[in-house]
Protein backbone atom coordinates (compact mmCIF):
# COMPACT_ATOMS: atom_id res chain seq x y z
CA UNK A 1 0.00 0.00 0.00
CA UNK A 2 1.25 3.38 -1.09
CA UNK A 3 2.61 5.48 1.76
CA UNK A 4 0.61 8.34 2.43
CA UNK A 5 2.18 12.01 2.96
CA UNK A 6 0.42 15.36 4.00
CA UNK A 7 0.88 19.36 3.27
CA UNK A 8 -0.89 21.77 5.00
CA UNK A 9 0.40 25.00 2.82
CA UNK A 10 -0.69 27.72 5.02
CA UNK A 11 1.66 30.37 3.80
CA UNK A 12 1.28 32.88 0.64
CA UNK A 13 4.73 33.31 -0.22
CA UNK A 14 6.26 31.88 -3.82
CA UNK A 15 9.66 30.23 -1.93
CA UNK A 16 7.72 28.23 0.42
CA UNK A 17 5.22 27.53 -2.16
CA UNK A 18 8.14 26.21 -4.01
CA UNK A 19 9.10 24.22 -1.46
CA UNK A 20 5.76 22.81 -1.07
CA UNK A 21 5.37 21.55 -4.42
CA UNK A 22 8.90 20.16 -4.87
CA UNK A 23 8.45 18.18 -1.63
CA UNK A 24 4.86 16.86 -3.02
CA UNK A 25 6.19 16.02 -6.28
CA UNK A 26 9.13 13.94 -5.35
CA UNK A 27 7.09 12.10 -3.09
CA UNK A 28 4.53 11.88 -5.52
CA UNK A 29 6.79 9.97 -7.77
CA UNK A 30 8.79 8.14 -5.50
CA UNK A 31 5.34 6.62 -5.31
CA UNK A 32 3.35 8.34 -2.09
CA UNK A 33 -0.05 9.39 -1.81
CA UNK A 34 0.09 13.13 -1.64
CA UNK A 35 -2.66 15.18 -0.21
CA UNK A 36 -2.25 19.06 -0.20
CA UNK A 37 -4.27 21.49 2.27
CA UNK A 38 -4.78 24.99 0.98
CA UNK A 39 -5.41 26.99 4.10
CA UNK A 40 -5.43 30.74 4.23
CA UNK A 41 -3.02 32.61 2.90
CA UNK A 42 -1.23 29.53 0.92
CA UNK A 43 -5.03 29.47 -1.04
CA UNK A 44 -3.33 32.62 -3.30
CA UNK A 45 -1.45 29.98 -5.12
CA UNK A 46 -4.75 28.43 -6.50
CA UNK A 47 -6.87 31.76 -6.82
CA UNK A 48 -7.37 32.53 -10.17
CA UNK A 49 -6.27 36.36 -10.51
CA UNK A 50 -9.23 37.71 -11.07
CA UNK A 51 -11.14 36.18 -7.82
CA UNK A 52 -12.61 37.89 -5.14
CA UNK A 53 -14.48 40.72 -6.65
CA UNK A 54 -18.07 39.33 -5.81
CA UNK A 55 -17.14 39.25 -2.46
CA UNK A 56 -19.66 40.99 0.12
CA UNK A 57 -18.78 44.20 2.03
CA UNK A 58 -16.60 46.33 1.60
CA UNK A 59 -14.16 44.95 3.91
CA UNK A 60 -13.62 41.95 2.31
CA UNK A 61 -13.81 43.79 -1.10
CA UNK A 62 -10.52 45.40 0.05
CA UNK A 63 -9.30 42.46 1.57
CA UNK A 64 -9.73 40.67 -1.25
CA UNK A 65 -8.06 43.62 -3.62
CA UNK A 66 -5.27 43.75 -1.29
CA UNK A 67 -4.13 40.14 -0.99
CA UNK A 68 -4.50 39.33 -4.82
CA UNK A 69 -4.77 35.54 -6.19
CA UNK A 70 -2.78 33.83 -8.49
CA UNK A 71 0.47 32.27 -8.85
CA UNK A 72 1.94 35.28 -10.44
CA UNK A 73 0.83 37.39 -7.51
CA UNK A 74 2.85 35.60 -5.10
CA UNK A 75 5.65 37.50 -3.28
CA UNK A 76 9.12 36.41 -1.46
CA UNK A 77 9.12 36.45 2.24
CA UNK A 78 12.44 37.94 1.83
CA UNK A 79 14.28 40.29 -0.34
CA UNK A 80 10.84 40.75 -2.44
CA UNK A 81 10.88 44.83 -3.17
CA UNK A 82 7.48 45.15 -4.59
CA UNK A 83 8.11 42.53 -7.26
CA UNK A 84 11.49 43.25 -8.27
CA UNK A 85 13.77 40.07 -5.75
CA UNK A 86 10.35 37.40 -7.23
CA UNK A 87 11.01 38.39 -11.18
CA UNK A 88 14.69 37.54 -9.94
CA UNK A 89 13.84 34.03 -8.64
CA UNK A 90 12.41 33.44 -11.66
CA UNK A 91 14.86 34.23 -13.78
CA UNK A 92 17.46 32.61 -11.80
CA UNK A 93 15.39 29.56 -11.84
CA UNK A 94 14.86 29.48 -15.39
CA UNK A 95 18.47 29.72 -16.22
CA UNK A 96 19.43 26.70 -14.07
CA UNK A 97 16.65 24.80 -15.75
CA UNK A 98 13.86 24.32 -12.81
CA UNK A 99 10.70 23.86 -13.38
CA UNK A 100 8.49 27.15 -12.37
CA UNK A 101 5.51 27.24 -9.88
CA UNK A 102 2.81 26.35 -12.47
CA UNK A 103 4.89 24.28 -14.12
CA UNK A 104 5.20 22.16 -10.62
CA UNK A 105 1.34 22.46 -9.66
CA UNK A 106 0.55 21.04 -13.28
CA UNK A 107 2.86 18.21 -12.57
CA UNK A 108 1.89 17.36 -9.23
CA UNK A 109 -1.68 17.28 -10.87
CA UNK A 110 -0.65 14.69 -13.54
CA UNK A 111 1.27 12.87 -10.90
CA UNK A 112 -1.92 12.53 -8.71
CA UNK A 113 -0.97 14.96 -5.62
CA UNK A 114 -4.84 15.68 -3.94
CA UNK A 115 -5.84 19.10 -3.77
CA UNK A 116 -8.17 20.22 -0.83
CA UNK A 117 -9.38 23.93 -0.23
CA UNK A 118 -10.24 25.29 3.12
CA UNK A 119 -14.14 26.36 3.36
CA UNK A 120 -13.62 27.70 6.58
CA UNK A 121 -11.27 30.61 5.27
CA UNK A 122 -13.18 30.12 1.67
CA UNK A 123 -16.01 31.53 3.76
CA UNK A 124 -14.26 34.36 5.79
CA UNK A 125 -13.15 35.81 2.58
CA UNK A 126 -16.39 36.02 0.71
CA UNK A 127 -14.86 33.59 -2.10
CA UNK A 128 -16.53 30.59 -3.78
CA UNK A 129 -15.72 27.83 -5.84
CA UNK A 130 -15.89 30.44 -9.59
CA UNK A 131 -12.78 31.89 -7.59
CA UNK A 132 -10.40 28.87 -7.68
CA UNK A 133 -8.87 27.46 -10.65
CA UNK A 134 -9.65 23.74 -11.75
CA UNK A 135 -6.71 21.90 -9.74
CA UNK A 136 -8.87 21.27 -6.73
CA UNK A 137 -10.27 18.19 -6.13
CA UNK A 138 -11.98 19.10 -2.71
CA UNK A 139 -13.57 21.40 -0.84
CA UNK A 140 -13.48 20.68 2.70
CA UNK A 141 -12.82 21.77 6.36
CA UNK A 142 -9.71 20.46 9.14
CA UNK A 143 -11.63 17.77 9.68
CA UNK A 144 -11.37 15.90 6.31
CA UNK A 145 -7.53 17.37 6.43
CA UNK A 146 -6.98 15.56 10.09
CA UNK A 147 -8.26 11.79 8.25
CA UNK A 148 -6.01 12.10 6.02
CA UNK A 149 -2.88 13.40 8.34
CA UNK A 150 -3.81 10.38 10.88
CA UNK A 151 -2.59 8.17 7.88
CA UNK A 152 0.18 10.06 6.46
CA UNK A 153 3.83 8.89 7.48
CA UNK A 154 5.06 12.28 6.87
CA UNK A 155 2.71 15.78 8.10
CA UNK A 156 4.10 19.38 7.58
CA UNK A 157 2.88 22.67 8.26
CA UNK A 158 4.20 24.95 5.55
CA UNK B 1 -6.71 4.15 22.71
CA UNK B 2 -7.14 7.72 21.75
CA UNK B 3 -4.16 9.34 18.44
CA UNK B 4 -2.12 12.04 19.55
CA UNK B 5 -1.55 15.28 18.30
CA UNK B 6 0.74 17.97 19.23
CA UNK B 7 1.29 20.91 17.38
CA UNK B 8 4.46 23.70 18.51
CA UNK B 9 3.23 27.20 18.45
CA UNK B 10 6.54 29.03 17.33
CA UNK B 11 4.67 31.98 16.31
CA UNK B 12 2.81 34.93 17.41
CA UNK B 13 0.75 35.89 15.02
CA UNK B 14 -3.24 35.88 15.03
CA UNK B 15 -3.16 34.25 11.84
CA UNK B 16 -1.15 31.58 12.69
CA UNK B 17 -2.95 30.84 15.94
CA UNK B 18 -6.37 30.55 14.70
CA UNK B 19 -4.62 27.74 12.02
CA UNK B 20 -3.41 25.71 15.15
CA UNK B 21 -6.53 25.88 17.28
CA UNK B 22 -8.68 25.71 14.47
CA UNK B 23 -6.70 22.01 13.77
CA UNK B 24 -6.22 21.24 17.48
CA UNK B 25 -10.07 21.91 18.64
CA UNK B 26 -10.97 20.00 15.42
CA UNK B 27 -8.90 17.22 16.08
CA UNK B 28 -9.97 16.96 19.69
CA UNK B 29 -13.66 16.92 18.65
CA UNK B 30 -12.81 13.99 16.62
CA UNK B 31 -11.02 11.99 19.86
CA UNK B 32 -7.84 12.90 19.34
CA UNK B 33 -5.48 13.81 22.36
CA UNK B 34 -3.88 17.04 21.28
CA UNK B 35 -0.92 18.76 22.90
CA UNK B 36 0.13 22.44 22.47
CA UNK B 37 3.89 23.25 23.01
CA UNK B 38 4.00 26.79 22.88
CA UNK B 39 7.33 28.15 22.54
CA UNK B 40 9.60 31.85 21.45
CA UNK B 41 6.64 34.00 20.14
CA UNK B 42 4.01 31.38 20.73
CA UNK B 43 3.80 32.42 23.74
CA UNK B 44 2.62 35.67 23.60
CA UNK B 45 -1.00 33.58 22.89
CA UNK B 46 -1.46 33.06 26.40
CA UNK B 47 0.52 36.43 28.34
CA UNK B 48 -1.41 38.17 30.15
CA UNK B 49 -1.57 42.24 28.74
CA UNK B 50 0.01 43.23 31.56
CA UNK B 51 3.42 40.47 31.50
CA UNK B 52 6.90 41.21 31.58
CA UNK B 53 6.81 44.24 33.87
CA UNK B 54 8.62 42.57 36.43
CA UNK B 55 11.59 41.48 34.25
CA UNK B 56 15.21 42.21 35.41
CA UNK B 57 17.47 44.18 33.24
CA UNK B 58 16.55 47.29 31.02
CA UNK B 59 16.83 45.21 27.94
CA UNK B 60 14.32 42.06 28.82
CA UNK B 61 12.34 45.13 30.00
CA UNK B 62 12.45 47.17 26.68
CA UNK B 63 11.87 43.39 25.08
CA UNK B 64 8.85 42.44 26.73
CA UNK B 65 7.41 46.50 25.75
CA UNK B 66 8.28 45.43 22.76
CA UNK B 67 6.82 41.94 22.74
CA UNK B 68 3.54 42.66 24.08
CA UNK B 69 1.83 39.10 25.29
CA UNK B 70 -2.29 38.87 25.29
CA UNK B 71 -3.87 37.67 21.93
CA UNK B 72 -5.23 41.22 21.53
CA UNK B 73 -2.44 41.85 20.65
CA UNK B 74 -1.33 39.42 18.30
CA UNK B 75 -0.53 41.34 14.71
CA UNK B 76 -1.60 39.35 11.63
CA UNK B 77 1.51 38.57 9.61
CA UNK B 78 0.26 40.11 6.26
CA UNK B 79 -1.42 43.23 5.66
CA UNK B 80 -1.68 44.22 9.46
CA UNK B 81 -0.59 47.55 9.06
CA UNK B 82 -0.53 48.56 12.76
CA UNK B 83 -3.42 46.56 13.79
CA UNK B 84 -6.25 48.08 11.37
CA UNK B 85 -5.80 44.88 9.26
CA UNK B 86 -6.21 42.61 12.84
CA UNK B 87 -9.14 44.76 13.30
CA UNK B 88 -10.81 43.62 10.22
CA UNK B 89 -10.03 39.94 10.63
CA UNK B 90 -11.87 39.97 13.75
CA UNK B 91 -14.98 42.10 12.34
CA UNK B 92 -15.18 39.28 8.54
CA UNK B 93 -14.78 36.40 11.36
CA UNK B 94 -17.39 37.42 13.78
CA UNK B 95 -19.79 38.16 10.48
CA UNK B 96 -18.86 34.86 9.17
CA UNK B 97 -19.84 33.18 12.54
CA UNK B 98 -16.67 32.00 13.11
CA UNK B 99 -15.17 32.00 16.97
CA UNK B 100 -12.83 34.50 18.10
CA UNK B 101 -9.07 33.25 19.02
CA UNK B 102 -10.11 33.71 22.83
CA UNK B 103 -13.37 31.65 21.99
CA UNK B 104 -11.52 28.84 20.67
CA UNK B 105 -8.86 28.79 23.06
CA UNK B 106 -11.41 28.35 25.80
CA UNK B 107 -13.47 25.72 23.61
CA UNK B 108 -9.75 23.88 23.40
CA UNK B 109 -9.41 23.59 27.16
CA UNK B 110 -13.46 22.33 27.46
CA UNK B 111 -11.99 19.47 25.01
CA UNK B 112 -8.95 18.93 27.13
CA UNK B 113 -6.18 19.54 24.46
CA UNK B 114 -3.43 20.21 26.79
CA UNK B 115 -1.33 23.58 26.95
CA UNK B 116 2.64 23.42 28.24
CA UNK B 117 4.52 25.96 28.15
CA UNK B 118 8.33 26.37 27.08
CA UNK B 119 10.40 27.22 30.15
CA UNK B 120 13.58 27.69 27.94
CA UNK B 121 12.49 30.96 26.84
CA UNK B 122 10.39 31.64 29.80
CA UNK B 123 13.46 32.07 31.49
CA UNK B 124 15.44 33.86 28.54
CA UNK B 125 12.44 36.95 28.65
CA UNK B 126 12.34 36.88 32.46
CA UNK B 127 8.82 36.04 32.88
CA UNK B 128 7.75 33.67 35.47
CA UNK B 129 4.11 31.48 35.83
CA UNK B 130 2.31 34.57 37.13
CA UNK B 131 2.83 36.09 33.62
CA UNK B 132 0.79 33.52 32.17
CA UNK B 133 -3.18 32.98 31.78
CA UNK B 134 -4.61 29.84 33.99
CA UNK B 135 -4.80 27.91 30.52
CA UNK B 136 -1.47 26.27 31.20
CA UNK B 137 -1.01 22.98 32.27
CA UNK B 138 2.51 22.22 32.66
CA UNK B 139 6.08 24.24 32.39
CA UNK B 140 8.18 22.21 30.72
CA UNK B 141 11.15 21.81 27.86
CA UNK B 142 11.77 20.36 24.84
CA UNK B 143 12.01 16.85 25.86
CA UNK B 144 8.62 16.65 27.64
CA UNK B 145 7.53 18.21 24.26
CA UNK B 146 9.62 15.36 22.28
CA UNK B 147 8.37 12.79 24.52
CA UNK B 148 4.84 13.67 23.43
CA UNK B 149 5.81 13.72 19.86
CA UNK B 150 7.17 10.25 19.53
CA UNK B 151 3.48 9.29 20.74
CA UNK B 152 2.06 11.62 17.97
CA UNK B 153 0.38 10.10 14.70
CA UNK B 154 0.07 14.17 13.61
CA UNK B 155 3.00 16.46 14.62
CA UNK B 156 3.12 20.14 13.70
CA UNK B 157 5.22 22.94 13.45
CA UNK B 158 3.58 26.57 13.00
CA UNK C 1 15.85 0.66 17.43
CA UNK C 2 16.47 4.67 17.64
CA UNK C 3 13.66 6.56 16.65
CA UNK C 4 14.08 9.11 14.00
CA UNK C 5 13.58 12.47 13.50
CA UNK C 6 13.76 15.07 10.53
CA UNK C 7 13.59 18.70 10.58
CA UNK C 8 13.54 20.95 7.14
CA UNK C 9 15.17 24.29 8.30
CA UNK C 10 13.61 26.44 5.50
CA UNK C 11 14.04 29.61 7.43
CA UNK C 12 16.49 31.79 7.45
CA UNK C 13 16.05 33.25 10.98
CA UNK C 14 18.21 33.36 13.91
CA UNK C 15 15.05 32.67 15.97
CA UNK C 16 13.82 29.61 13.97
CA UNK C 17 16.94 28.03 13.53
CA UNK C 18 17.63 28.20 17.59
CA UNK C 19 14.40 26.35 17.43
CA UNK C 20 15.51 24.04 14.91
CA UNK C 21 18.66 23.24 17.04
CA UNK C 22 17.29 23.07 20.79
CA UNK C 23 14.90 20.63 19.26
CA UNK C 24 17.59 18.45 17.17
CA UNK C 25 20.26 18.93 20.21
CA UNK C 26 17.53 17.41 22.95
CA UNK C 27 16.10 14.72 20.60
CA UNK C 28 19.78 13.61 19.96
CA UNK C 29 20.57 13.94 23.48
CA UNK C 30 17.22 11.44 23.66
CA UNK C 31 18.78 8.98 21.62
CA UNK C 32 16.92 9.40 18.70
CA UNK C 33 18.24 9.61 15.13
CA UNK C 34 17.95 13.05 14.27
CA UNK C 35 18.46 14.57 10.25
CA UNK C 36 18.71 18.36 9.31
CA UNK C 37 17.46 19.02 5.73
CA UNK C 38 18.67 22.29 5.13
CA UNK C 39 17.10 23.83 1.88
CA UNK C 40 16.41 27.70 1.04
CA UNK C 41 17.21 30.35 3.47
CA UNK C 42 17.94 27.49 6.04
CA UNK C 43 20.86 26.86 3.83
CA UNK C 44 22.57 30.36 5.40
CA UNK C 45 22.82 29.09 9.08
CA UNK C 46 25.83 26.58 7.20
CA UNK C 47 27.21 28.76 4.57
CA UNK C 48 30.34 30.71 5.35
CA UNK C 49 30.20 34.19 5.47
CA UNK C 50 32.60 34.85 2.69
CA UNK C 51 30.08 32.47 0.78
CA UNK C 52 28.37 33.06 -2.95
CA UNK C 53 31.17 35.42 -4.20
CA UNK C 54 32.17 33.28 -7.29
CA UNK C 55 28.22 33.15 -8.32
CA UNK C 56 28.35 33.46 -11.76
CA UNK C 57 25.76 35.86 -13.49
CA UNK C 58 25.23 39.48 -11.91
CA UNK C 59 22.06 38.73 -10.66
CA UNK C 60 23.13 35.76 -8.18
CA UNK C 61 26.34 38.24 -7.43
CA UNK C 62 23.29 40.46 -6.30
CA UNK C 63 21.73 38.26 -4.42
CA UNK C 64 24.04 36.63 -2.55
CA UNK C 65 25.60 39.67 -1.54
CA UNK C 66 21.60 40.52 -0.23
CA UNK C 67 21.00 37.36 1.53
CA UNK C 68 24.83 36.89 2.89
CA UNK C 69 25.26 33.39 4.95
CA UNK C 70 26.68 33.00 7.95
CA UNK C 71 24.81 32.43 11.31
CA UNK C 72 26.42 36.23 12.65
CA UNK C 73 23.66 37.36 9.65
CA UNK C 74 20.80 36.05 10.61
CA UNK C 75 18.05 38.27 11.47
CA UNK C 76 15.37 37.73 13.56
CA UNK C 77 11.66 37.26 12.63
CA UNK C 78 10.48 40.31 14.62
CA UNK C 79 12.30 43.14 15.88
CA UNK C 80 15.15 42.97 14.45
CA UNK C 81 15.74 46.49 13.65
CA UNK C 82 18.63 45.89 11.28
CA UNK C 83 20.82 44.58 13.76
CA UNK C 84 19.97 45.55 17.12
CA UNK C 85 17.31 43.09 18.38
CA UNK C 86 19.58 40.35 17.21
CA UNK C 87 22.54 41.44 18.98
CA UNK C 88 20.12 41.94 22.43
CA UNK C 89 18.77 38.51 21.97
CA UNK C 90 22.29 37.02 21.90
CA UNK C 91 23.18 39.02 24.99
CA UNK C 92 19.89 37.93 27.39
CA UNK C 93 20.62 34.49 26.15
CA UNK C 94 24.35 34.61 27.39
CA UNK C 95 23.04 36.03 30.66
CA UNK C 96 20.68 33.53 30.90
CA UNK C 97 23.79 30.70 30.31
CA UNK C 98 21.88 29.30 27.53
CA UNK C 99 24.23 28.12 24.72
CA UNK C 100 24.72 30.46 21.51
CA UNK C 101 23.51 29.12 17.89
CA UNK C 102 27.25 28.01 16.93
CA UNK C 103 27.52 26.24 20.34
CA UNK C 104 24.00 24.40 19.67
CA UNK C 105 25.00 23.23 15.84
CA UNK C 106 28.62 21.98 17.53
CA UNK C 107 26.92 20.24 20.17
CA UNK C 108 24.81 18.81 17.45
CA UNK C 109 27.86 17.36 15.47
CA UNK C 110 28.90 16.25 18.59
CA UNK C 111 25.70 14.10 19.38
CA UNK C 112 25.74 13.04 15.81
CA UNK C 113 23.44 15.12 13.84
CA UNK C 114 23.07 14.41 10.18
CA UNK C 115 23.27 17.83 8.02
CA UNK C 116 22.18 17.82 4.32
CA UNK C 117 22.27 20.56 2.13
CA UNK C 118 19.67 20.86 -0.62
CA UNK C 119 21.93 20.33 -4.08
CA UNK C 120 18.04 22.10 -5.64
CA UNK C 121 18.74 25.56 -4.00
CA UNK C 122 22.08 25.32 -3.96
CA UNK C 123 22.68 24.78 -7.55
CA UNK C 124 19.91 27.62 -8.41
CA UNK C 125 22.10 30.31 -6.20
CA UNK C 126 25.19 29.58 -8.02
CA UNK C 127 27.17 28.01 -4.41
CA UNK C 128 29.36 25.12 -4.45
CA UNK C 129 30.64 22.59 -1.41
CA UNK C 130 33.16 25.28 -1.19
CA UNK C 131 30.47 27.93 0.58
CA UNK C 132 29.72 25.85 3.22
CA UNK C 133 31.01 25.16 6.92
CA UNK C 134 32.53 21.46 6.99
CA UNK C 135 29.62 20.11 9.45
CA UNK C 136 27.57 19.14 6.31
CA UNK C 137 27.53 15.44 5.69
CA UNK C 138 26.02 15.21 2.76
CA UNK C 139 24.65 16.89 -0.49
CA UNK C 140 21.25 15.81 -1.08
CA UNK C 141 17.94 16.89 -2.54
CA UNK C 142 13.89 16.07 -1.93
CA UNK C 143 14.15 12.18 -2.67
CA UNK C 144 17.24 11.93 0.17
CA UNK C 145 15.28 13.78 3.01
CA UNK C 146 11.75 12.28 2.05
CA UNK C 147 13.48 8.79 2.26
CA UNK C 148 14.47 9.50 5.97
CA UNK C 149 11.12 11.40 6.78
CA UNK C 150 9.28 8.39 5.75
CA UNK C 151 10.94 5.87 8.55
CA UNK C 152 10.73 9.30 11.08
CA UNK C 153 8.55 9.31 13.95
CA UNK C 154 8.68 12.84 14.35
CA UNK C 155 8.91 15.38 11.23
CA UNK C 156 9.01 19.12 11.27
CA UNK C 157 8.78 21.83 8.76
CA UNK C 158 10.49 25.04 10.30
Amino acid sequence: MAKKMTIVLFSGELDRALAAFNVATTAASMGMEVTIFFTFWGLNAIRKQTSGRKASGWMRKMFNWMNRGGTRNLPLSKFDMVGVGRSMMKKVMKDSNLPSLEEMMSLAKELGVRFIACTTTIGMMGLGPEDFVSYVDEYAGAATYLGQAQQGVVNLFI
